[in-house]
């Protein structure tokens, strides 16, 4: 028998014996709180990991991750853009209930209400050690930043990597041009910025130097339940990547960079198993919304989904979304319950026996649905949110009602190298129905078809107008919205 | 710790010690040419596997063999219609090759000609047992059935099962009208037909018994080295499904039909691990073309795909395909690189050491990749050929050239309940250009940016055309086209 394979046999006699003669240990493990992991991609596809069918690289620590737990197939960002869809993850509430809409930028003077409860501050109420490591967008003001919002460490960029200066040539636009009046990209580490990232090599380190303050983060806290966020800036343009990776794809630079996530993803891992702990952690991988596809060769893949970002179409909120729990999540398995990332906070919640806040929040527990319990998923509609309370459609089972509203489509020309192609703003005038199930790509619209799906889906958007709101209807924020936070 | 897990326990922890202990056995094992198990269903869609995306029911048995195998992202039939697709997948070659186009019919004297070689005969010249349960569709005459093309034994029907006089509403068509002229579809064992069906519920058996019949091969050939031929009658309309199966799903009829084919799965890797051989065999699942779409709710799901069955857009030709091949393929891995049905034959013949044909085959050997070594692929190239050598379009890399040809495009109400919608003759009237990566919905013709690709890719249909003609371009059979098998 090879070494190699002998040693592997040792290994796994070892940990069964381990595990099938030590009820004690097993007892213990079982009390001790799971750690929980959370990496969360930047404009990343639905079809950018290898599990769900990219072409141009590879994704090996994603593709074992999922064998070794749950994908999910029918999971959506709570709005297919940044700032919004962070404050739907970290709140368990649609983005418009807590008054976050779009992006944030460096002139805004708002962010996340101090007031509203963030997945960290019920894991910190719960003991946790709570670190963040990567792009916030919830407001770059002392007030809102992830040290005031429940997290003990924080480092890494305010918001989105392209809020900057520098234009493609690399030189600094004027006052006046473009972004000439936006600062520095700031390096903030705690409350300060440590850095200024004044070069589109500067952001080539970010994917590698949030991964090492997350590995560090576990390594100081293996002893102890945490929580470790790292939302990652990349595949946001504009792309950057470390020299280890930069050319080892098939498809350019965003291919590059993509496989520098996926290392990421490995090293935390690795790190897990090194400290004997990944059995006892929740590992999630998810992003935040669809592919900027008028970027060209700089933008990712909505793996067939129509459109991507920005658009309620399935390739703007429709997004990737992987968890491991050993133990708890049958392996291998895959989900094709509708889920969102506002369940992730209530689910946690549940599962950690964490307080749920006393406000009214939107997501759900799938605690069942991540242990396999498949029939017993509680979510049964979702509202697709766009901007500030434009209710663009809402689906319920496979059914998915379009509304009249505008959008920016990616049918055009798009753009190369970093440079942004046109887009075309495009209208939806009249209702439109799409059958999921048969076609995920919402080629055929079957209005016509089916009077009493519609009439069903009508209610379900009645009930969301009365509680949030629906610009597309002049209808202003219902019952339900709280304010956004204000310096 | 409760009885379960420690019973759990003492089975793994004796079988870690019989694999480690056991060097004997392992080179016994090792030395032992692998079983081959092909299981193969009819019509279903690029979308309509839990992993691949589906929405309306589950499919665990083969969400489990793709977190222990591999599954492909970007693997394709050999044509997007019944017979041309077996043709392709039993002799590693593009249908046109060997005269077979389109599906064949009960008038029809021809069939796959009995001078090539299948890889039934290869298998069978290895001396392997070999057993076929389900659709043939390769001519339905005694001299071209598959006890005559390599197969030890036969039981299936031998054409689709909408070659039949029943009409929807049960009775029997008369002459003249509809399919009148049709036989009853005959339920063929060996040569001899041993049963007409006769009955929509004549139907709901054959995805049982043929599983039936292929557990009971699979345990009377244990001892010795086969190869099972699994090619599911379903979920070819008409639709049927045993009672145990029927309103299972959340998708009516056609979800019921997906669960029994996921339980046939399950069925056959059951017992190839009772009879502890499951370690020692490679089981593959594919599919022979894309889902039917104007059967509407009897048909599947292209997964975001274009189109489906009968065209040369991706949802027409992609289909799913996971392998297990334990010990030799990595678990819980994806392949992204091209692949073809075509290849399946001189991959296995790699692998047991095979004799592949001495006429020209158009397959290569993909074991490097069904071994993980991705990067040494030898595909870099795909035809897409229809009907009798029309070349549609070629794809190299993850560029597609579609050429000027007709469909039959399903935008256009779909049927529903067994009864066909209509389709729409659609011209595509110039040369359009598809970045696969970016776009797999092949939304977006971007002929007009990358004149150089369009070069290099049209003279991947030069030489297509040498070898093998074109009829959209006038073009007759090319240097090594073979003829058809006739009466």
């Amino acid at each position: 028998m090879p070494l190699l394979r002998k040693s592997l046999c040792s290994i796994i006699l070892v940990l069964t014996l381990a595990a099938c003669n030590s009820p004690n240990k097993s007892k213990e493990t079982r009390d001790t709180p799971p750690n929980i992991v959370l990496i969360f991609t930047d404009d990343q596809g639905y079809g950018d990991l290898g599990s769900y069918g990219a072409a141009g690289f590879r994704t090996p620590h994603l593709d074992k991750l999922a064998s070794q737990g749950m994908r999910f197939t029918h999971h959506y960002s709570a709005q297919p853009v940044c700032s919004a869809s962070r404050a739907g993850l970290l709140t368990g509430c649609y983005p418009n209930r807590i008054g976050i809409s779009g992006a944030l930028f460096p002139h805004h003077e708002i962010g996340l209400n101090p007031d509203e409860v963030t997945l960290a501050e019920m894991l910190k109420e719960k003991g946790y050690a709570t670190g963040i490591f990567g792009k916030w967008h919830l407001g770059h003001h002392k007030k809102f930043l992830p040290l005031q919002h429940g997290f003990d460490e924080y480092l890494g960029v305010p918001y989105s990597n392209d809020m900057w200066p520098i234009k493609l040539d690399g030189t600094k636009a004027k006052d006046g041009e473009g972004r000439g009046n936006y600062p520095h990209l700031p390096l903030v580490e705690g409350n300060e910025t440590i850095e200024e990232i004044k070069t589109f090599a500067g952001q080539d380190k970010l994917s590698q130097l949030y991964t090492d303050r997350a590995v560090d983060f576990i390594k100081r806290n293996a002893e102890q339940p945490f929580f470790v966020y790292l939302p990652h800036t990349m595949p946001h343009v504009p792309l950057g990547v470390s020299a280890e990776f930069r050319g080892k794809s098939e498809q350019g630079l965003y291919g590059d960079v993509m496989m520098e996530l996926d290392w990421s993803v490995g090293q935390v891992m690795e790190t897990l198993e090194a400290e004997g702990i990944a059995e006892n952690t929740i590992f999630i991988f998810t992003t935040d919304n669809g592919p900027w596809l008028n970027y060209g060769n700089h933008a990712g893949s909505s793996g067939g989904l129509r459109e991507g970002k920005t658009t309620s179409w399935e390739g703007g909120q429709r997004v990737p979304m992987i968890i491991r729990w050993p133990g708890h999540t049958p392996p291998g398995t895959v989900s094709n319950k509708l889920s969102c990332n506002i369940d992730i906070f209530p689910t946690i919640a549940e599962i950690v026996g964490g307080a749920v806040p006393d406000h009214p929040i939107d997501g759900v527990s799938m605690q069942a649905v991540w242990r396999g319990d498949f029939d017993q998923t509680p979510r049964t509609e979702l509202y697709y949110y766009f901007r500030k309370n434009h209710l663009n459609a809402v689906r319920k089972g496979k059914w998915k009602l379009v509304f009249p509203h505008k959008y920016g489509s990616y049918n055009a020309p798009p753009g190369n190298d970093g440079r942004g192609g046109r887009r075309v703003q495009t209208i939806v005038d009249s209702l439109e129905l799409y059958n999921l199930v048969r076609d995920p790509g919402e080629a055929y619209n079957v209005i016509k078809l089916y009077p009493e799906i519609v009439t069903e889906l009508q209610e379900v958007a009645r009930e969301a107008r009365e509680e949030l709101g629906d610009l597309n209807q002049e209808i202003e924020a219902g019952k339900g919205n709280r304010p956004i936070g204000k310096l």
